[in-house]
């Protein structure tokens, strides 16, 4: 249950709205929402939110169902729009359907403006590419960090695209919303709670991907992490389940992304790389992913695969992914919506 | 390893190849293909193939890989079509879209009119209903039987449209392959190969379900099972794999769809409604498939839900049908398609 | 619910109980267990329970749980104890820890005599051994049919010891029935139910393997099946699951024999060989199986696994075995078991 | 690979080391061990072993299997054995077989004295209890934080048992580490690798367990970060996969337990609480961890189930745990080893 203070709500309303809730044996816990606080309760008590209607400084009280409560439809049944980048920036749940591209690791100057322009040139709405890499083993290349996060912000003033990298620790995360437009946490770490309240406090949208074995519903109760600590610009990746079939590296679950949809207002966008690992199966799934209703597309993109330090494997080349852009569009079309295209501007040179 | 005899080889000139197979130290298996004996091997040896070559009555040798031989785009680089109930009939795996539709399981004369007409009026090209019902409890409706093959075969005659149904044990085959247009073997029954083996012998077209655990491997050589006892006209029919998130009943796997079309040239469908287990996704989920590359879908479809004797929890209504039918049609057509159209007729009464 | 009448029930009152449920509006399927005939229905309804109580030769009444019926502990509290192989056979599912070796395919007469002689040798109480095997791929070897079963019947007689083999289709189950003391499901087969009617009817005890992707309830409801044909002798035998871990073939699933002999009261076998597939974990999931309460084990020894012609890589050596049964014996008496001795009796050479 | 430098080594021989390694085209990094720098490298070069056995400063050089490294039994064929709380505390992976009990989360000091007495009459070797708690939800209780590691360590001080508890992010590695013998890698954090280095680096032995969808390799791989931050006494933690089967909370794979074992040095426990989900099932697979190789359990124990804050479902009573405690006395003794006895000491009241 929550009850949305209005914006001019005293500390003592907000206090005394918590206090009845105790009074029911309720829990309530702070969050904020577009400038208003909330109190939110997991729980429901027989005829709490009939008092909280009551109480001043209460501008609305929204019966949610269970652990999700920001995230639900309830909440906000309308589709929520995340802005990404500024006014020439993207958006990612309204009509426009939005190809986030890049290289899966930034590895060096020369790699990124190659794979940008091939992107850029194939008309991807958004870039994307790791400087902090969470490998299996300790001896793999673990990204060029800090210096990684400099190249990828190199492009984005090149190009004025909206660039999306990976957080791994929560001190990182201030210095990562600095020099990027969002914030992606990766699939193992999206229980990692520390990390999600710091992403939710940054201020800066959050690309949450799905838990390799997490149900929707523990996917949704992250995003709520991320909701509670005031971040409204959530957007769910499926990116893949574990399954017992080696023919894919993992098994891309699209129901997901329509059950997702229907039981919260946010974006889902769909990984179709990393969930198959199979270059010839990322066009297949990104025009199935757009007809189901995804809102967008992340997809690793390298001009030389073989030279990859990181999932070259999975890897679209420049030709193939403009490829699966001209065979993109129809679809995006057939369903209604349109392929998101980024202001036309000049790439100027490094 | 196959060889490929040419139609007029002699038994002796069979009978010599596999001798010579069996001094490479292969084990040889005879199938037929389009009036053709195959000599089948699942391992190579070195030179067996040039050997192979030269002798007398062997029209082509086809290196195949390991145990997928006859279902692989190394015996047949080009898409497979299959066509079901004869000239009037339809054909999956060219480029008409072919949706079945009806029933879980045929309950009564009044109920299959009923849904028939609906998904006639909207559009399917053939029909589904099942008459033997694999239950997991011995106290479910297990099925009208025979009665319900009368049933079916009713609705055929009054429609003029083909007709899939599922057989379950091998003493029923040649049985449901009189009444029906084709035989569909159900997930549970993907490894019966006593079965695979009779239907494979019957001539009928078969629908083959992918096992709910089963590899995409296990699939295609479950296929392999049907073909090399000279049934060509295997569809495969990807319905959901079991995995750990209890929001759908199955986890639709659509990558498997993309894959077996890259290592088979079998048409493949795709069934939403076993697989999600829930009416709201079967829309989304159908025309995923049209997109990523299916050749069809198979549907559940039921007039009175509530009162279904099996499954009725998934299937759509009429109205819900029609509205997936006219969503689906500008997917179909986005990816250069058309959804397959019965000749025209008229329905008559009972 | 079961109405278990009494065993001179007449037809007329039969009929009338199955009557009185109808009004209650259950559906009601007749069964027999024990010479007795039961009227068992899955659903209960308000009342019907307490009607049936005051029918004439009705003996007694058994609110079961959901489809669950016979095989529940509220239809027989005590542990089942399932007798193999006449006097001088094993019994499964009392003190004795019965284990039972063998090859997993039946090949010749010297294989089979080798490894006999071996395992009889270790202690073994039961031999396996596979005439009909089912395979994925239609080339592979499938077993030496009816031959296999007189080299398993051969040493039968040879060692007195009882054997089980499995059965893959209706067709042959009479004749494996006649050739050997207990018939084995295969994991693939779990759920052909005209498989298990026929097996349930055959009077022979049943070993029935556990789908490889089957809930326990689904496991037991095969169980139901093979006991509401009328059989008593189903003994259940977990084989592994499929996950997403290759270090494993399946993933053996423990807990479920715990949770297995909590909800029913057959006897519950473990097959460490096929779940695991690596020889070198035979012997701790053997040791695990026996202390978390299994009623026996179903091992793989092959005497040359290097020239099997099925799945030799999992299968123990000889020595391998003996090894392991030193290793089990102290593990079955601290938990209070004895390890099944079948009768002295010396090998008569074949 | 691994080049063990003397302890007297020189930075500049180790440097020389390194760029020898380069010159093979490896990519070494440093790490410590037992007082030792360690040079390694996950891949190797042919010849390059050679070259280092030849160079100052180097010890012995080790050929890894790929990733593992450190954890082999390449680099230490003898199990190791992992001291936690001092000369009175326990030992993991000798002879004794270490019991650690305590509720999931703490709560009250009362409720740490009801527990802890209960464990500690029924003969737990050490004290587990949970201060930081990720929780699913952001509206469940998450743990009393620093409050609950002092109430933790007053019961360490009250029986001199040790005492393990969980770490969800690095920057609290420090004060976990101060306020407790040992600290734990939860499921959900097994791949933060961030953590897993603070926690490599903190001098405190690590309970490291198994993501719940890691395969074996990706867990060892876990403990490779932590041991190439100088950590040795890592202990590993089975705690259940994620399956299809509802009937437990997580599938436990006590297979992993025997395979880890075999393929890595380190102590390997389980935790039958978290994986079942069900009380029932803790006793019979605590039996079935003894049987197969386990050095030890971690079992959640709550004297008042019902009003647990966190999992009490799961919790076994004092009695229960108790009860499993005596049974599983003798299996330990069946595979030749001892359950380890904590010095005799007075509980002192608080």
């Amino acid at each position: 249950m929550i009850a949305v203070m209005s914006k001019d709500a005293t500390p003592h309303q907000i206090a005394h709205v918590q206090a009845l809730l105790r009074q029911s044996g309720l829990d309530p816990v702070i969050g904020e929402f577009e400038g208003a606080t909330l109190v939110i309760t997991e729980n429901e008590a027989p005829g709490a939110a009939g008092v909280l209607e009551t109480a001043t400084g209460v501008e609305r009280v929204v019966d949610g169902q269970g652990a999700q409560q920001l995230t639900s439809r309830d909440f906000r049944s309308a589709d929520s729009r995340v802005a990404v980048g500024g006014p020439d920036g993207a958006v990612l749940g309204g009509d426009g359907f939005v190809v986030i591209a890049g290289p899966c690791a930034v590895e060096s100057q020369d790699q990124m403006t190659g794979v940008v322009d091939a992107v850029v040139a194939a008309g991807a709405a958004m870039l994307r590419g790791g400087a902090f890499k969470p490998r299996t083993s300790p001896y793999s290349f673990q990204g060029l960090g800090v210096a990684g996060l400099a190249l990828l912000a190199e492009q984005r003033s090149r190009t004025g695209l909206p660039v999306v990298t990976e957080v791994v620790t929560p001190q990182d995360v201030e210095r990562v919303a600095e020099e990027s437009d969002m914030l992606q946490i990766g699939t193992r770490n999206m229980q990692n709670f520390a990390l999600l309240r710091e992403a939710g406090a940054s201020g800066r949208p959050v690309l949450l991907k799905r838990g390799m074995a997490a149900t929707i519903e523990e996917w949704l109760l992250a995003a709520e992490y991320l909701m509670h600590m005031g971040n409204g610009g959530v957007v769910l990746c499926e990116r893949g389940i574990r399954s017992f079939d080696r023919s894919t590296r993992f098994t891309l679950d699209l129901s997901a992304v329509a059950e997702a949809k229907r039981r919260t207002h946010l974006p889902v966008v769909v990984d179709p790389s990393h969930s198959t690992g199979r270059p010839h199966l990322v066009g297949p799934m990104s025009l199935a992913a757009a007809a189901c209703g995804a809102d967008g597309l992340l997809i690793d993109v390298h001009t030389d695969a073989r030279a990859a330090l990181c999932d070259g494997a999975q890897a679209l080349s420049g030709a193939q992914f403009a490829d699966v852009m001209t065979r993109l569009r129809p679809v995006v079309e057939a369903v209604g919506r349109t392929l998101w295209q980024p202001r036309a501007r000049s790439l100027t040179s490094v």
